[in-house]
């Protein structure tokens, strides 16, 4: 293990809206590893700055810092990392098709759907003239059938509220974020009625109500 | 582990020029796993039939389908699956950080590169009303982008030809795929001098040669 409290702290790059980076932040409160956060304004493209792609060329957030200079990038490797370097608690049981069943359900949000409407994606389609409207109906597309695919993942007759087994895992860390992306687009939440049962019961534990935009330092 | 071979095979489902499912492929050679192939014609639409959405509901390829009826989605979920249950070879090495990169190397292609350019969002361009030329530069720049990340991302002094160490991982079987795509798509591929040597070391590797498109029973 990475001694990361030998020689300062770690620093999580990061910026209060950015989903990936509030996965992130979640699973560093659940893990109890205490990281400082380094703000960057997406939408003012502090992120293509030169200082910033010297620690993640591809110029996006998050990416996690150690005292040592080396750097982590992409969330769910960040996610991977602690899981196997902080074990408790854990983020993935112990058998192998959960695990992959977890695994299965956290990309389908992590890579066909939050990539597909986030801040990039969607710069792209106002570049090729598109108006705002079919901009925003492009992302609340893409969240509703993302989500209900995932919703449609469940197992049968998991007694909830999390998606699952008796807590949170790797799923919830995406879940959350993707919900509150989806309100920002106005998706219809309606027939999600599992994943909002366990984003509520998420809300009641403090490292998912700390890792909020809300609470962030960089929140407007 | 689940005892795969007690009550008929594994079945891989597939479509020869997905680039998911063509890394799926991979990682079963590489592991000395056999599966059944069932393809699925994308472009017929036969992934959102009835039968198929009862497997995986996402509509999505690959699917990996167990003789007892469990189905692992998500290309990424089923290489940890392969990697946690047929450890040898390994597709990451032993230290955390470095599985980290590798993870983070694979996540910028699997999430932030092809799930951009696939055949469903292009499809959703299609839709908008936008020419065939604005859809392919479309792909164009998304591919071209992310495999400039990927190369900058790549550890400096490696000697090569392989990625991250001696011999092909998870980040090999993320990137020969991409490359597929990107010789489709027209990307310019003179200044990725890194990611072909891989790719030229790993077509000599019998498990990516037999994995790629042409050489699937459904390829045209």
């Amino acid at each position: 293990m990475t001694p990361i409290d030998a020689a300062g702290p770690l620093r999580l790059h990061t910026y209060f809206r950015s989903s990936a980076s509030w996965r992130v932040r979640i699973a560093l409160g659940l893990k109890g590893v205490a990281a400082e956060l380094v703000p960057h304004h997406l939408r003012l493209g502090q992120q293509r700055q030169a200082d910033y792609l010297c620690i993640n060329p591809q110029g996006l957030v998050p990416a996690l810092e150690f005292p040592d200079g080396a750097v982590l990038i992409q969330s769910l490797a960040i996610c991977e990392w602690l899981e196997e370097t902080h074990p408790e608690p854990p983020l993935l049981p112990q058998d192998p098709i959960l695990r992959a069943r977890i695994r299965g359900f956290a990309q389908v949000i992590a890579s066909d759907t939050h990539p597909v409407q986030n801040l990039k994606v969607l710069g792209r389609l106002r570049g090729l003239g598109l108006d705002e409207e079919t901009v925003t109906a492009w992302a609340r597309d893409v969240i509703a059938e993302g989500l209900e695919a995932c919703q449609a993942l469940l197992p049968a007759g998991q007694a909830g509220p999390f998606l699952f087994g008796p807590g949170p895992t790797l799923a919830e860390v995406c879940l959350t974020p993707q919900l509150g992306n989806a309100r920002r687009f106005g998706v219809d939440l309606g027939p999600l009625d599992r994943l909002l049962a366990a984003e509520d019961a998420c809300s009641r534990i403090e490292a998912f109500a700390a890792a909020a935009p809300a609470r962030q330092p960089d929140a407007e």
